[in-house]
Formats: structure tokens, sequence, C-alpha cells
């Protein structure tokens, strides 16, 4: 592994040059090469054909001009893998059969032999990484048990999230015994990731943020914490994007290197509250891409001078791109965080090369 | 004006014998009675039938025995008002035919004569006053400019909300012509409400918290602020719920007297954060009506343990009721507020009656 890429030095809080840069979804319907390969193959196709899903990881490499790659795949190739029916809807996003709702359902998820099941995904880490020859470093990324069981309970997508709220008020052990499944295969996968090539790794808890602050302690916290306290890592830097949370300096006590926040925040007022403890990723309104050229000129520098000074910043959106962005305003707006970010890092003590 | 009633004397900080509570959405689908007359009307002639939107307004006060009634309406009620097309699908929630999209469709927005054609509202706050009889102090309400400009722009509920930002990074002094425009026209409304009989209002502003820091300040906080200077409240108290926003200093500064908060931020931060400026109202998930009593118990104890001693709470959840909700549980809520509440207030001190 290259540990000098850009992106990693900037993981681990290490001076760079200037400040990296990825999207969250680069790898996406927003691109016509990508949607080129999704009319050969369906999504959960696609995620499952190595060969495939390594193509699409690399596009916004050579595309759009990112500093890292994120392996494509969706957080629910676990539930699947662990034996629930998946169909993913073009209009109506994932959807599972038989949402788990009971004991009985937690009790016939498989946990023996599901990395395993994953094996397509290590195989597309192998492939990607000679794809990538080295030019920039892969994550690879996971759910986190919340929001996998909270799409596991739901069934689909939700807007108040009653049947998850509904089984940890009333069936908190059963609730429990799901995260903990979902917890043990989680680190099994990360790790197996890493094994299989990855430089570092994202979980995401999509819907951490929608718990008040005693369930976000019980039910999604612990379980960030255990899986960060239990990942074999060999140096991959890890990040957890726990969206929606506010409660900065309680994500920051997380055994993890970088800390994902979206758009809501000012991205200075979190460094200020977790001070130098980790890295800070994100955070530019998805939206702003849909802007013309000066403000996401404008939007970009705003939150480099937020940052301020000094490494431990990757530069991303607050949330995934969204399909309908013009990858002219994607490419336009990597170019601004290479371009504006370097006053902001001391260029007299950062070496020549990749860094 | 019976200025002594228990949830008046909160939104004041005035001493009170016990927490008032009252319930966002409490006129709704979860009560049979509420069904049963929707039976007999769609949603829209509901809003615009003052004899009934009398009867579902003062429902909760009898069945669920809440200390406030709030007028049964809708935020969409003024841009219908301004001359758009409302329809309101039952399954997929308001829909605007043709969404404001350009400076045109802004300039062909009413603002005159907008306050007479919602003189429905202003007979159903006349016939419920009467109805109430003295019993609980009525609640009028509005949507914000923000929250109302994001419903007019993108005809619908959103995800993403792309075409207001679209709107606001591209055309921004189209989206301040908008806001400025629903801005007067809020203003005009609640003083009518409060002139035909509102002892309060509150202005939710329920897409705030989708806004980064700087729109935040721009296009949201800019025309709330606005609305709280101008007011003519006559001694009303104005609530502003601002959902996600996390900013409560900021929202402290308001001319208003109550902030509502989500059942996301621990409300004894909350008044620490904010200090004695204002009163607080919530927040409690509104799925935690799904649990056993014993656990909707424990949780109203903990807010109200958390929020502690001395006036200036009004309980109410973090969110609106939802229609799967049993009213028994509903009613199960607001006895252990009434109940469970007294000991955080000094007894010795509070007089006998109402308050």
């Amino acid at each position: 592994m290259n540990k000098d890429f850009l992106f990693l030095r900037a993981c681990r809080r290490e001076q760079t040059r200037r400040t990296p840069v990825w999207i969250m979804r680069q790898a996406g319907r927003y691109l016509p090469e990508y949607r080129a390969i999704r009319e050969k193959a369906d999504f959960l196709t696609l995620c499952k054909t190595p060969e495939l899903a390594s193509e699409v990881t690399v596009q916004p490499v050579d595309i759009i001009g990112v500093d890292a790659a994120i392996l494509f795949s969706d957080i629910l190739v676990i539930p699947e893998a662990m034996g629930m029916c998946l169909d993913v809807v073009e209009s109506k996003g994932p959807v599972f059969e038989n949402p788990i709702r009971s004991a009985a359902g937690v009790e016939s998820l498989a946990t023996d032999g599901v990395v395993e099941r994953l094996d397509y995904v290590m195989q597309a880490i192998k492939i990607t990484k000679e794809k990538l020859g080295g030019r920039v470093p892969l994550i690879g990324f996971s759910g986190a048990p919340w929001t996998l069981a909270s799409y596991m309970v739901e069934g689909k997508g939700s807007k108040d999230f009653r049947n998850i709220k509904s089984l940890i008020y009333n069936e908190p052990r059963t609730a429990h015994k799901l995260l903990e499944k979902l917890a043990d295969t989680v680190i099994a996968y990360l790790n197996k990731k890493i094994e299989s090539g990855c430089d570092a790794v994202q979980v995401f808890d999509s819907w951490a943020g929608i718990l008040s602050p005693w369930d976000f302690e019980e039910f999604s916290f612990r379980y960030l914490k255990y899986i960060c306290e239990q990942l074999k890592t060999n140096g991959a830097p890890v990040i957890v994007f726990a969206k929606g949370v506010n409660n900065l300096e309680k994500l920051a006590s997380l055994n993890c290197n970088v800390i994902g926040i979206d758009w809501t925040k000012d991205i200075g007022e979190a460094r200020a509250e977790i001070g130098d403890k980790k890295a800070l990723q994100g955070n530019l309104d998805p939206c702003v891409l849909f802007a013309p050229k000066e403000k996401i000129n404008a939007e970009t520098e705003r939150i480099l001078e937020r940052y301020g000074n000094g490494s431990g910043h990757i530069f991303n959106l607050g949330h995934g791109i969204l399909k309908q962005t013009s990858p002219e305003n994607a490419r336009y707006f990597v170019e601004c965080v290479k371009e504006l970010s370097a006053k902001y890092h001391v260029q007299s003590e950062a070496k020549s090369g990749n860094y």
C-alpha cells in the first residue's frame, strides 16, 4: 500500500500540499458512462459482477479527477447475504420483501458464511486495485448496524421509522440481538475488505440522526464504538459518517480517524468542537453543484476558509451526489478544491511527490 | 383573553403549578372522531368549512385532555390564497399543479386580498373560541416563508429540495422576492388570526434544517426575524419551531417567546444553551407513543427531569403525532405530563386556580 497518498495522509492528519477530495456516490447515475454500463445490467447485478463493479468504481477517477476511489456497492448487500430477499425497484429504491419484525426473524438471519457469500465484493476490490494501478487509494464501505437494522425492519425507506422504533421500544432485546449480529458481520466484512486491498473504510450510519440522544447512545453509538474497537485495520484509516448527529464530541471519542459531517454544520465550528482529535470529511451541500460556477467556487472557498490552515480535512459533499448533477460541475468542484486549497497548507514543509 | 391559562403562563415563563402539554397535529387522523368527520369532507373542504374545522379543533381537548387547542388548518392555505392550485392527494400529500420556478411565477402570486380570501380561517377561529368556552387557549399557526417557498417551488414533498435550492443559488433575487411576499403575507395572516381570537401563534419552519448555516441565515432566519419583529401580537405569545436547526442561540435571539425543539436534542442542554431567554416546547419522539405505557411514562419523566425545575417548558412531541398512534396512548402521555410535572414546580408559591 502506498501510505503516502494525499487522501490517506489527510485521514491521518499528516501534512499535505493541498486538501484531497472525493465525492460520496461518485460512481453513480450522474455519469453518462455509468448509465451506459447500467443499461447492460441491473443495480444488483452490477454490485455482484466484479468486472462491472470495478469499471464503474474507476470511472470518476478518470472523468472527475477525485483523489480516492470508493468501491461501487450497496450497504444492503449485507442483509441479502444474511438471507433476506432484496429487490431494487428503480423508482422506489431497495425493498425487502419480508422485513424483520420479530425475534424469529432475527433468529433466521445467517451469520455463518456471510463474508464468503460476499466474495464478489472481494473480487471486485482486487480487480479495481489492478485497474487503479496505484493512482489513488481505494475506500471500502459498510452500513452501520443501526442503519442496516432500520432498512431490514422497515423493509424500505421510511419517513418516520416507526417500525424500527416500535421494535426498540417494545422488544429492546430483540433489537439488540439484531444489532449485535449486524455489528459482528460488519466487522468481519470490513476486515475482509481491508485484507482484500481497501486502503481505508467508511462506515455509513445514515439514519443515526433520527434518534433521541438516549436512543442514539443505546442503539447506534454503542455499535459504532464496538466496530471501531474491533476492526483489524492494519493501518487503514476508518471514517465514520453518522449523518445528522450533532454531538461531534461524542463521535470524536470513537476509535476512528475521520468524522464525516453533513452540510448543515459549519466545518470551522466542528473543528473547534472536536479539536485535533480527528480529521473531518465534508461538507458542501450537494445542491450547490446545481449553482453557477462562481457560486461553486465561492462555496468551496468558504468551506476551506472555515476549516482553516493545516491538514486533517478531506473535502467531500455533505451527502451523496444527486443523479441530476452535471458531470461538468462535479469536475469543476474537484478542480476548485485542488486549486483553492493549496494556500491553506504549508508549502515550504510539504515534500514533493504525491502528497 | 384569560391570560392566566397554564399554557400562556408557561410561554411567558411565569410560574405554573405543573407543565402544560399539547400535541402537534393533535386534531388529526389518529382520532376515530376526526376520521368520522373526514368521511363527510375531504381535507381542503374540512380546512375551508369553519363549522367542521372548529369541530375537529376541539376534539383533542375533550378526548385527549390537552392544555391548548390548535386551529385545524394547513400551512398551504396561504399559497392557495395567493393563487396557486393546491391538490391534496390522500396517498401523496399536498401537490401544487404548477410549481413556482421563475420570476414570472413569483410575479403572478397575489398579495392583495389574501387575508380576505382566508376569511374562512377567521370564521373558524370565532366558532372554535365559542366551542372552547374558555376551557383552554387557542393557538393559530402559519408556515414560515422558507418552508412555504420550498413547497411552492418543489410542488410537493421532496427528499433533496434541489428545485428550491437551484432557485436560491441561480436566482437569489427571485427567491428573495418570493420570500418577501410570503413574509408580508404571513404577518398579515397571523395578525388577523390574533385579532380574530387566537391566544398564541406558532410559526413552523419545518424545512429550515435542510440548509447550510449561511443559507439558513439568508433564506430562512432573516424572514423569521422580520416576522417576529413585525407581528402585532397584542400580548399573544409567539412560538417558533424551526425543525432541525441546531443553532439554538441564534433562534433565541428572535423576538418570540417560545422555541420548539425536536426529539434529537437533550432539552436540558437546550435550556442550558439558551439560558432564560425563551421558553422551550417539546420534545418527545412521536414514536415513543408506540411504546408500552411504562416506557411512555419513563421517557416523559426523563424529559421533565432533563428540563429541570421551574416554568418555561411546554410539553409536546418533537414533531406531529403519527396517524397510527392509539388515542389511548396519546391520552396516557398527556396524563403522565400532568401527573409527573407538578414536582418540578414550586407548589408553595403557585396560586390556586387554572394555573
